[in-house]
């Protein structure tokens, strides 16, 4: 399996990117990965691997794109003039079939308008959505989307964000009947906006999906539900918001601690405890947002994340490659489509 | 001052509203208290308050009541058949200024509907926006608004948000010249909904206001400003979905240590420190939402919270009282609005 990397973009620079891979291809040395970048600083960064990932080196194939994509750049900027950067040239690679998939650090918006010009969608569906796995209290865990590339949606899309984390959440993760879910202010049918009562009406028609009705903000990380489906601008604020929340408590529950015993204790005991705490509570952990409908793969990796972070998102990667992902949300949308047809 | 409380409708009874008042008014013997609800049934919580609170029970006043405004009553019906309810009456006294504040645990949408008929709006503000403060990573706070009572709004009801919370910040804390932002999806000026886009460019022409721009989720509870302003259906979404997170962390620290240190040095060592931290988690603590721009002051309190949740909605009441809440809305917004008009 080839993975096409997009080395640039994220915060931490190509460090992060190139030593994820190096420690993807010895996790898994089925996988090559093609790097893009400037050619020069690839080299260089592969040359300062740690000693335990050089083995992987034989895995990485550099392929030189001199422009990246600014983190602040419009995505009709981007379409214009990035033809030459090591985003596009990622998805390029994607799109001959040279690679299975895409995986960036870089630029969300970017990414989505590019992606949807180098691979096409699946027929149907106008725009991707952005879908990444969130944690739940019982160990589960929970697919979010929108996550943002939609901020004002129509009812009609937001089926379509059901009906595709439905087939994600079947066929990636295994699970027979997911439980899917709309979100809104309170549970009652009268409650929400106008756009989210004739999703639910809508939803309710769906023949084969296992939909709950609507949920609350508490339900998400209840583990409720396995697909929680809402509007861009309602999932970026939700997941941003507990990401910023996790960190704010991991942060007290230590000062706590430390104003309890003191810190030598801390550091005799506490210490182990917080750090494992500390990694559970990670947004990284689940690092790896699908950019579901495209006519191909393209994973968006967190662009704060650090070598283990990108890890995480090549995992996420070949795991939907693996599983087919486009061809199964491209056939079962068609069979709806014309069930659909049929019926009228 | 006397505060009108609403003693039904909360999940817990009116175990938790008498005894929370009863609390109140021992911590602040200036009070009194109207407890409205059905008459025998308020005796008996009177009559069984704990040996610490029956001093107080001289300043509690039993007001008969027969009926409750169930949790699922839609707000119309609230308002074609609950006038003999425990929530309409409390309103009652606040209009009549028997009472300077209304505190109800019960039906968010029925309080709105009912508060609205009842006291009437601040000039020129349509309907009430619900607003409450969440802690933030600097042991400050931030107030959001709205929480739930506006789902689709227009960019001139953001602006009215901001507003109404910049003089609650001003005068019910005493900020010299609150931070406000506007919350979005990214914090560059092409990012958002049309909604916000609009609204950004109407609160910089906003003299006199300290307006940041647009905020991510992360800096709600980062500190990055002191009030931060969204429509109902994603503050309410935010404000759940931190609840249920924050439920889901507790859980998970008391899970780490006890698997770490086995539950015996738990027993001997976490507990004190976790008992804080909860405490210090706890939603309830900033309990007490407002109904920002009815010509009154009416607070929501959570329906879920005990004695010692609905004892903070008390003093949130009586704080707002002491500033005068309604009248200080009342003159800044009609100032704005006249300044408005001489400059056109």
């Amino acid at each position: 399996m080839r993975i096409a990397v997009d080395a640039m973009g994220g915060d931490k620079g190509p460090r992060a990117t190139v030593a994820g891979a190096a420690s993807a291809v010895i996790e898994d040395p089925q996988i090559d990965i093609q790097l893009f970048g400037p050619k020069a600083l690839l080299e260089d960064e592969i040359s300062r691997l740690p000693r335990p990932l050089v083995a992987a080196a034989s895995h990485l194939h550099l392929c030189d794109a001199p422009d990246v994509i600014a983190a602040d750049m419009r995505a009709s900027q981007a379409l214009r003039s990035g033809g030459r950067s090591s985003m596009a040239r990622m998805l390029e690679s994607v799109a001959a079939g040279d690679a299975a998939v895409g995986v960036s650090p870089g630029n969300t918006g970017a990414l989505m308008a590019l992606s949807r010009r180098a691979l096409g969608m699946v027929p149907g569906v106008p725009r991707p959505a952005i879908s990444t796995a969130i944690p739940t209290r019982d160990d589960g865990r929970c697919y979010l989307l929108d996550l943002g590339a939609n901020v004002d949606v129509s009812a009609e899309r937001l089926v379509d964000f059901a009906l595709m984390g439905d087939i994600m959440a079947r066929h990636v993760d295994g699970l027979v009947a997911p439980r899917i879910a709309l979100l809104n202010v309170g549970v009652e049918s009268t409650k929400g906006s106008a756009v989210v009562q004739d999703a639910d009406a809508m939803l309710r028609q769906q023949p084969g999906l296992n939909y709950l009705g609507f949920i609350e903000g508490d339900g998400v990380f209840a583990g409720e539900a396995d697909v929680v489906v809402c509007d861009g601008f309602v999932g970026n604020v939700l997941l941003k918001a507990s990401e910023g929340l996790a960190k704010m408590l991991v942060r007290r529950v230590q000062a706590t601690f430390e104003a309890h015993w003191g810190s030598r204790l801390v550091g005799l005991l506490a210490r182990p405890a917080l750090k494992r705490l500390k990694s559970e509570l990670d947004p990284v952990r689940y690092n790896g947002a699908s950019l579901l409908g495209l006519a191909g793969i393209v994973i968006k990796s967190h662009g704060s994340c650090d070598a283990q972070g990108f890890h995480y998102a090549l995992r996420r990667a070949s795991q939907e490659v693996r599983r087919d992902l486009p061809s199964r949300l491209h056939a079962e949308l068609d069979h709806r489509r014309l069930a659909r047809t049929r019926t009228r």
